[in-house]
């Protein structure tokens, strides 16, 4: 009936995410101490910053400020985002990130285009380019990622069969290199995802490469990311992206304010409360989620956080 | 490995919960404005009115003007809420509403004495005094319910053993009346549900009685609202209560401004997107969520109306 795993890993991608995407300025001492309480949850893997080009995404101009002021907490692994050579380099900088390596494919061409102005060929010639650097600097693959997996705003349903010849081409490619990626991302960049169509495509990965450890990243702009997160865990998917508070939002939703990435106290809740271990301490969440909200000053989608868990209900009830 | 039904039933309750909990005051036309918006949309069922106490509840104090004023659309149910003679007479009187009886039990005898002051024997007399009355007035039952069936916020988990128990009696009482309820419905009131657990209790209720309409009460107050209208569906049940932009709330939340029913444009989207009838027009439906917002003068919580709908990108993608 289901394949629900017994623990899941959460990754937390709200500062990244989150000060990307918010107009700000927000003081880079509350992005640490946003940063500093999610290490004291129990998430094990945080996004700590972009290192981006500052022109373009001003609210992570101050990323190495952000990645010299945190707290290292043991057993919390910090990552960051970069998009070429000259952002990875920065990162290393820093010498306080766990620098995990990354590429990604993206199965629509027309996003690609529309997107990026890149083609698929394009696509395919920078992931090369990315794990060449990757080699040179000696840092290991992580992840590789299929991109608008589910469906995409300019090409409509993306069919299942490209989706796994992009896996095909995208681990070809790892292979040339000689780095297989530890995890196989498939995400929901343009929140097109069902819990149907997660089944369906995951049984599908699943039963082409059994031994591979696939991870979703969901998106929650259609209200779906809870329901979708349930099909991964009913096809026995143990890695997860979120975001706190669901902080960032989405740049295709038809309306300014739209939710973004799904909310990961509320992902906590839903494991927790089918007793799946997430390792998380949930009304410690809910206290950074609402710092989060206090943060960025307006309210962030997250329901968890305002309806509150149901730890202390239990301890009165009994 | 899942019962998905090809069409569905939802029972628009926005109207009745919304101008509820909103403190207000909402003009007369605008509530009657939303009822007319709503019967636009292919709904097939709405609930138009509350026929309580003013002094209780002052945001339905004008309930029988809102009840005068709306159009009545051929194919669309207007139903009321009473909790006593008075109320249903009241009711009765506009002469304008579809009267459908309903009566329930509570699964948790704590929330009973502190929400409603009553012990269980007290909510079994009432159930029959309700009963009584509609047999005087001749209204056929069309659900009974039972409310805090998923666990509660006083008592804690709720032992499935009991909801069974509970549905016995329901079924018993209406039996002694000669009136058998034409659903049985199963309520979340205090967001306690999980998917997992909305598809044990669905499984042990059918099992016990498979020839019994199942219908869900579903709350979104900790984000599960929709992944338990999944699992619902994947049980195949084919009946949902839901309210336009989420409106309502929860006056059971930890914090002011949580969630309260499950949203109706986003169970639309989770079905149209599965394949799953609903008879209900997605655009126009966000329409009126919106139209809900600007009502209530604040954010509401449903997704799509922000994320939008998948079809005018599909339309332009192909």
């Amino acid at each position: 009936m289901s394949d629900l795993p017994t623990s899941v890993q959460i990754n937390e991608e709200g500062p990244r995410e989150g000060f990307q995407f918010e107009k700000g300025p927000i003081p880079t001492a509350r992005k640490i101490a946003l940063i500093d309480a999610l290490s004291e949850t129990g998430i094990t893997q945080i996004q700590a910053a972009s290192f981006v080009n500052p022109a373009r995404v001003p609210g992570w101009a101050d990323a190495e400020a952000v990645v010299a002021g945190f707290t290292r907490k043991p057993g919390v692994d910090y990552t960051a985002l970069w998009l070429n050579l000259q952002g990875l380099k920065r990162a290393i900088a820093t010498g306080r990130l766990d620098i995990k390596g990354s590429f990604s494919l993206t199965a629509s061409e027309t996003f690609l285009k529309r997107n990026q102005q890149r083609s698929l060929e394009d696509n395919i010639r920078a992931a090369h380019e990315t794990l060449r650097m990757y080699k040179d600097l000696n840092i290991p693959l992580e992840r590789a990622g299929i991109m608008a997996a589910f469906g995409c705003n300019f090409e409509g349903e993306i069919p299942h069969q490209r989706v796994l010849d992009m896996i095909a081409a995208l681990l070809e490619i790892a292979a040339e290199h000689g780095t297989p990626p530890r995890v196989l991302s498939l995400a929901d960049t343009m929140a097109w995802a069902t819990p149907q169509s997660v089944r369906a495509l995951v049984g599908k990965v699943r039963n082409r490469y059994p031994d591979l450890t696939l991870s979703l990243h969901l998106h929650d702009t259609r209200g779906m990311g809870i329901a979708n997160a349930y099909a991964g865990l009913e096809m026995g998917v143990r890695i997860y992206d979120a975001t706190v508070a669901g902080l960032g939002g989405c740049p295709f939703a038809a309306h300014k304010g739209a939710a973004g990435n799904v909310c990961t106290e509320d992902l906590v809740f839903l494991c927790e409360e089918m007793g799946i271990a997430t390792g998380i301490d949930l009304d410690k969440l809910i206290e950074v989620a609402q710092l989060a909200e206090d943060i960025v000053g307006h309210p962030l989608p997250g329901a968890v956080k305002m309806g509150g868990s149901l730890r202390a209900l239990r301890a009165r009830a009994h």
